[in-house]
């Protein structure tokens, strides 16, 4: 067990170790000694030992006394990722999108015809965007959807997807996130590829799935008003 | 097409509706008259029409003359959730979390085992925490784990995990949330009534995967201070 750092705060300390490849955190009251109770904090799927509910819990009972320790899930937070979990992973949310997507395509083109029908929308060019689920509903949608003329995806593998993938031919600007826990990075190139679309853009950012930064908004924006406008 | 609720701020309109079962929001320039661009907004997976990022970036849009649609996915936000999505939702979850917990468990004893020998820890109680995944993982190291004495858990179906519940015999405190998107509530009754436990109470409150009452912190503190101190 090798520690790495260690803080104290509001009478808790807080210790970052590794013990072989798990890394983990140990809190305890400021200036412990002797046996006291311990508590194993799991966190969920897709979090990591300091996701900020599960530290807060953790200083909680700290302060009460308790000793609280918390590691990363195998596959999750500071732990490298196997790529057999990767494929798993991509298969079931492949899965899942693909048991909502015939509801999802039908439901988008009746929104679209009812809002079209609206006179502050009207018959003007359309466009899709969506990231992680939002692209892997919104392939199947483009592919079957020529009002349609441009979109922002991304976030998401082509585990499911090649096939409408090659049916995707409008401008497209795909968003990738370099250090993505929830998709490997040669799945997200993969679907990259698999778009049919000659005009097509490849954005990549470090940091995690859910760590795109806001300045892509601004470049969705863009990328909208220059085919959309 | 219904609306059902219309509101402006920063030149933004907002128009909530239903299309048949669909529930959506419009957003477009406050008023905005004949035609413009429209961009369609999907969500991602366990989001919903109206998560924090998807309105921000869809004001944004609006607020440079765009018109924008967001609906929530089938089995999504405010739209029924039907048995057969519940039933592959937790099928993937559960092949997840087994596949993740031999290593989650030999990674948890290991912990344990080097944190006993810290002064500050000693051999005292111990009890073990965990929610959704760390629910999913926590199971299977309580039943394999003499050690543990208490636990609070929650937030999971008995979907792959009924096996090792009824090897759990500690006292346990499990949280349900009634309207649990991720959960079907019949599978988390089911997990609950699993446990073999002799002393276990159920804890359900309203709301959403996420949405956990602070005050169950307080509880989980006084369980553990019952059972371990």
């Amino acid at each position: 067990m090798r520690f790495i750092s260690q803080t104290s705060s509001d009478g808790v300390t807080e210790q970052f170790f590794t013990l072989d490849e798990v890394p983990g955190v140990l809190w305890s009251p400021e200036g412990a000694r002797g046996p006291r109770p311990l508590i194993l904090l799991g966190h969920g799927g897709g979090q990591h030992k300091t996701a900020p509910a599960a530290v807060s819990h953790a200083r909680r009972y700290a302060a009460e006394g308790f000793a609280v320790v918390a590691i990363d899930a195998p596959n999750h937070g500071d732990r490298p990722q196997d790529e057999e979990f990767g494929r798993i992973a991509a298969a079931m949310r492949a899965g899942m999108h693909s048991y909502l997507a015939d509801q999802a395509v039908a439901d988008w083109q009746a929104v679209l015809t009812a809002v079209q029908r609206l006179d502050q929308v009207g018959v003007g060019p359309v466009g899709y965007c969506g990231m992680s689920m939002g692209c892997g509903l919104g392939i199947p949608l483009i592919a079957a959807e020529p009002r349609i003329r441009a979109a922002v995806l991304g976030l998401l593998g082509a585990h499911g997807l090649a096939e409408d993938a090659a049916r995707v031919t409008v401008p497209v600007q795909f968003l990738v996130q370099w250090d993505d826990q929830m998709v490997p990075r040669d799945q997200s190139l993969a679907l990259f590829d698999a778009l049919a679309s000659a005009d097509k853009t490849l954005h990549a950012n470090p940091g995690r799935h859910g760590d795109v930064p806001p300045f892509e908004v601004d470049s969705s924006l863009r990328f909208f008003v220059r085919h959309l406008s």
